[in-house]
């Protein structure tokens, strides 16, 4: 196998494009002041933005001002904050997005449309503004080229780890960079639930391919990831490219658009299993390979009913190969498929062989589930089709967080 | 208010209708001989039978049959067991149906088409076929009329508690009785997960206005309760309608019709409660009404969408009103509703008005969650829409029991 074409950078972040800054601090939202609770990215150079945002119906504050502005030619900065969602509390929360962002602005001499702003945590509470605000000039102030780690801690909510990283490629033989910050944790669920994620890169790109390569990449990654079922109300993911690395523009669909996209999504989805990984109370990780579907849609269906089947994920938390209820999920799924050519196997141990249970390899399969990571491979016989998700265990952890958050 | 037509009968169970015979035992299924796991009831006059069947793509051998037999005209026992579901093992498994019911058949002077069969337990494990042709003889000889509560107990799988109920109507001024016994716990959810119910009744019904009323009630009841978000392979509700209550025959839509639907409908309700109280690791039951959709269809959307969020089960067991997290999953069914008309309140004490939280409140509302059951009313504010669903709360009892099932 070829190496790929890029490589991951050692401690790489959002500031690790050309031209990039970044700053995360406490401001007093969340009450532990040891805690992060704002973060800021921030290019001197006007970016070429892209988004995508929550399907909920309910979307946050912060989200709609985002959504309103993103279509600008010209943006230069992320504020972001954790605790408070500024989610269903009523004008005020409008207000103080508003205020948030023309204290930024007006701070760094950018327009307020120039600005994509989201926050995550609590839904339904006052957004505590004078405190945010009083801490922008402080953001500012803190600015800087290896930034990016305080803004990734200024996101987090029940996140347990840090979630960065960056990736270094060639264009036209220049090297050039993408670097991202996400928030995961709970409701994590395809179609984009409470997760943030932030991503910078210094190539030149044109804005409608911007939102092509983000649309593909995200479609492949964050929306394949399952948690739980929920949706949140202020998920999104940005991009801003600001141009600043020596390399060629990317202005068509040609093999450097490609590259670029391959590695947009290749951080998308090292960020979505680090959620995954990372999500309330998970202690394994299964990576889902279905394969043998009719078609694409149908391998998607099938996946997502295994990756949220609560007593799937119940299961792997236990590490028991109860299979049983693999092939029941599979037909509740309701997507045509051939038990008799059905296959199952976890890390390589096949456990059901052309629909019947290889009873004496579940003893090794019992092993595998105990990993803290594991691929499973499931066959349903019927043609080419097929997709991969990221899912994890449910686990009585997952339970207790849940249980009393508020 | 008026007392309905119709009251519950103490002790009443399927064996309370005229002319039916019930038992149940261990026979071998399970390996505690304190456990009962296997079924009859039986009624010496040939009935007329009705009923519904998961929806799951995979069906158990035990359904496959059932569902080729039941469009017969004339049926005369229910044969049932537990602790396998005789599910995804083979060809082996179609056979052990057909050589049980053979036996059945053989020993009580019936035909194997008269015979509706069904089974629950663990899937994709050999049926121990033997032991239960060695049981049924024994099955027969323990038929008897006070024989309800055994074959209740022969049907439960992680089930707590026996679940059976007899309603008393009048028909006619005759008396007319209808009894019912179920297993639920895990994996109850709409579109009939596991779960089994069995009905009886001595009143004098066309076939086609049985599948009718049965239909109705199922619909109302069954599909509409949540514990968690699977649908299992066995699933089944079974009527038999034997005539031998003195009442007039019910052979078209009138008074006498509507009547015995509403109590049918009333049993399956009772029963779909008792599931749902008895699920696995449930601590609280929320009954969620949903008012204010543009019509029913997307009240239901709604109500499911909340009934099956791992954010509110979790909610629930912690007693915690986090309405921010009812309003995200209103938000995540797609439905389109009018945040500022929103209303939610826990048994009366209301907690979200026009939209905004009222916080005051919320201490009174973390007492009512704290009761084992309670009624949630949501009104979205857009039409005369409306459902009502039964829900659970999802506790660390219900991961740990799922964990290590098989």
């Amino acid at each position: 196998m070829k190496n790929p074409p890029w490589e991951f950078i050692k401690n790489g972040s959002v500031t690790s494009p050309q031209g990039f800054l970044a700053s995360g601090l406490h401001v007093g939202i969340k009450r532990s002041k040891k805690k992060y609770d704002a973060s800021l990215i921030f290019s001197k150079v006007p970016c070429v933005a892209a988004a995508t945002f929550t399907t909920n119906r309910v979307k946050a504050w912060p989200l709609l001002y985002s959504m309103k502005v993103v279509d600008h030619d010209q943006h230069h900065a992320i504020l972001a904050s954790s605790g408070n969602a500024n989610c269903v509390n009523g004008k005020e929360g409008k207000q103080a997005v508003i205020s948030a962002v023309e204290e930024l602005a007006c701070h760094l001499g950018i327009a307020t449309n120039q600005v994509l702003i989201a926050q995550t945590g609590l839904i339904g509470v006052p957004f505590p503004i004078t405190r945010y605000k009083r801490g922008i000039p402080k953001l500012i102030r803190r600015l800087h080229e290896n930034g990016g780690r305080a803004a990734a801690k200024g996101i987090l909510t029940t996140d347990l780890a840090v979630k960065e990283e960056a990736i270094a490629l060639r264009i036209g033989g220049e090297r050039v960079c993408v670097g991202a910050i996400a928030k995961g944790a709970g409701m994590v669920h395809p179609n984009m639930a409470t997760m943030l994620c932030f991503i910078t890169t210094d190539v030149t790109i044109s804005k409608p391919l911007l939102k092509r390569a983000l649309r593909h990449a995200v479609d492949d990654t964050f929306n394949k990831m399952a948690i739980d079922n929920d949706q949140s109300t202020n998920d999104c993911v940005f991009v801003l490219a600001n141009g600043q690395a020596n390399a060629p523009a990317i202005h068509k669909i040609d093999k450097d658009y490609r590259l670029f996209r391959d590695v947009l999504e290749e951080i998308c989805k090292r960020m979505a299993y680090k959620m995954v990984h990372d999500g309330e109370g998970v202690t394994h990780v299964c990576t889902l390979k279905v394969t043998g579907a009719k078609n694409p849609t149908e391998a998607e269906k099938v996946a997502r009913q295994i990756a949220n089947s609560m007593l799937f994920k119940t299961m792997l938390a236990g590490a028991d190969p109860n299979w049983g209820r693999i092939v029941a999920a599979i037909g509740a799924s309701g997507v045509s498929f051939d038990l008799k050519q059905t296959q199952i196997s976890c890390d390589g141990v096949n456990i059901v062989n052309h629909g019947r249970v290889r009873a004496l390899n579940l003893p090794k399969a019992r092993k595998v589930l105990q990993r803290k990571s594991y691929e499973m491979h499931i066959n349903i016989g019927k043609g080419r089709g097929k997709t991969e998700f990221v899912t994890s265990d449910l686990t009585t952890k997952y339970v207790t967080i849940n249980s009393c958050y508020s």
